[in-house]
């Protein structure tokens, strides 16, 4: 931790959920659960909900009209972050309704039993429960990829288990605990073979990866808002505009319909038809102001500044014997590792009371930890705010706790 | 016009949302589509999502913990609003998702071709087209109960159609277009009779009239926050206990698990079994605080401030010949009209120039639409930041509109 390892990205003082009662540095490192927000996300939020407050797509008066266009521009920057086109994002709560969107609509329509999906051992359990429970209704068989030796994917693995049976592939773009990345090209050119679609969980990725689902070539993506800055319960789904077109509604209500009639209703083109009702709307102004700030800092610039804290963090760790590391020394964003006879929770703890923010747990990923063979990881993950610091006051807390339990 | 109606409730200051750029009170009469929100909700947020953001359920350390508090007193706060226990209020992004969370959980699960469900004609589209979407799934049939003259859900008619093959009853508590009140207790009771389960959309009844749901006895109850002074992204189920507790999960992913495992995975129990994801933390703390500001005020002070409200509104329209009023004398909340010559988006249009702001459309409720001979109405709508001014400016708008197409 000599040199400098990477120059901050942004201002302190742009962040006021960095800041301690006392007025020092809180050293976040749960940016993988969710993100800190900066000051313009939050002013934005601010204002939509106050002085510019007014609903969508109803009113005739001007500020109803204003805050349409308002959160209309929103979903084209949401498009434009991923390279899609504005009419092939839905507006969800999150990754976990987005996946599940697809389940119960895509999923339900085309998927039969016989047919198969395959998933991973490090999904989070948004993509996991979800294709369980369309299974308990279809009939369909879950197949589960292994893993290579340092935490990714293994796409060797994949290629040998996909059939024609196989209709959709879905897996985590970047792992939240591991942090390894997916070959996603790959992955869709294997899933093509046999006729596949493609599902990315993209959570992870697209705060710290250029996402391009075009030149990708993946046919569902799903994030959520408040992992990029964004405000809490606003997310996406990219879906291909053939595909999207083609699937059914999943609830209905306001927005949603064409046409209501006790004798027969019939629905709004996508992506509207899968908006019933008030959308969230103050959060998608935000999340399209948190979209405008992370393309201002740039994704290349961000990974840069990530991985390097990553490694950083990494070398740092591999200094204590009793610390085991988990997942590729190329990952981005998150660091997993446990210590010997300390178990996370205690470590988080004691970290807790050193001002750094730790998470500790099964990261949702509990068929994951069973294949590290733990029941729990600590994990340190990065945003665009964190620095050097962040990395110092870890390695500090890890130290007193040694000489804690030690 | 000439006596006051009723003594504003609230301050000027407390509303942010109401004031034009040019410092003038905007005449905000659009509170049936979205309320305007109070200093203290917009105080609330800034900080859930500034100075106090952290993740909830999750975290080991401090500020994550207290951030759960806060999200699970805002529960206790939303489960008191209508007398509820906590354990049986699901969070949900509104009251559209909370409808099609019933359909598609107790509904798959309980009912089946030849029951039957029983609406009524004035039911917003959320309260009909989740039906409609799980008679394609299941078979049941729905019946539509008619109106009274003066717009109320005619119980009378209802009790002639209930038969032992009615398993639901989905109302709405207060008409969103025409501000009928339903009688609660009598349609719990003619549900009752036949055995069927009663499901309540309450989203116009929880800002305007004390509810609660233990007194009426109903099994569901659904309410968005952002017309309760709350949040976009954020409203509630509720349901008894013993029928939550028997309701499949719907939407899967983290939180709602009890252990994730590719050989089976087993659920949380209620209410975290709904709520897959990160939940819409910032939302919920601010939907407490908006619950807290309309208790402080009080439901009947509230009530009875726009109870006289709308006599003074349909007072004022019954001076204009061409002014056809709709619903009942003793409506909450809301006066539908339409004026003669006049198409209900033209009349909006001209109000927005004199800075009136009113909902021209169908409101989501065709089928009321079409039973009431027109394609659309004028409504205004009132809240607790509604006064005189407000009314006087609508009908200063009238006259002005009238002189126009006159």
């Amino acid at each position: 931790m000599s040199t400098l390892v990477s120059a901050p990205l942004t201002q302190a003082s742009e962040w006021p959920g960095l800041v301690n009662p006392d007025g020092t540095r809180w050293h976040y490192l749960d940016t993988g659960a969710t993100a800190q927000k900066p000051q313009v996300v939050i002013d934005a939020v601010t204002r939509a909900i106050g002085t510019d407050y007014a609903t969508v797509h109803r009113g005739v008066y001007t500020r109803s009209a204003d805050m349409t266009l308002g959160f209309e521009a929103a979903r084209r920057k949401v498009a434009g972050l991923i390279g899609a086109s504005e009419g092939e994002i839905v507006f969800t709560r999150g990754a976990t309704e987005a996946i599940n969107l697809v389940a119960q609509t895509w999923g339900l329509a085309n998927l039969k039993a016989g047919d198969r999906v395959l998933l991973s051992m490090l999904e989070h359990h948004s993509n996991i429960v979800p294709w369980q429970l369309l299974a308990q209704r279809t009939g369909i068989a879950i197949d589960v990829c292994p893993l290579t030796e340092d935490g990714r994917i293994d796409l060797d693995a994949a290629e040998a288990m996909l059939t024609p049976a196989h209709k959709l592939m879905a897996l985590a773009h970047v792992s939240n605990v591991l942090g390894s990345v997916l070959d996603a090209r790959r992955a869709v050119a294997l899933a093509r073979s046999v006729g596949a679609k493609v599902l990315l969980d993209g959570c992870q990725a697209v705060a710290r990866l250029a996402v391009d689902v075009k030149a990708l070539d993946v046919d569902f993506y799903a994030f959520s808002g408040h992992k990029l800055y964004g405000p809490t319960g606003i997310g996406a789904l990219y879906a291909k505009a053939d595909l999207l077109d083609a699937m059914p509604p999943w609830q209905g209500g306001g927005a949603m319909i064409d046409r209501v009639s006790f004798a027969g209703t019939t629905f709004a083109p996508a992506p509207q038809r899968f908006e019933a009702g008030t959308p969230a709307i103050v959060e998608a102004i935000g999340l399209g102001v948190a979209v405008d700030y992370v393309q201002g800092l740039g994704l290349a610039a961000i990974h840069a500044h990530e991985t390097a804290l990553v490694r950083a963090t990494r070398e740092a760790l591999r200094g204590f014997n009793a610390v085991r590391l988990f997942g590729p020394d190329d990952a981005v964003g998150a660091v997993s590792f446990v210590i010997d006879g300390v178990h996370p929770h205690d470590l988080g703890t004691i970290l807790d009371e050193e001002g750094v923010a730790i998470r500790a747990g099964h990261h949702c990923a509990q068929p994951l930890m069973e294949h590290l063979g733990v029941p729990a990881t600590a994990r340190a993950s990065f945003g665009v705010y964190s620095d050097e610091s962040d990395v110092a006051a870890l390695v500090r807390g890890i130290e007193r706790t040694l000489r804690i339990f030690g």
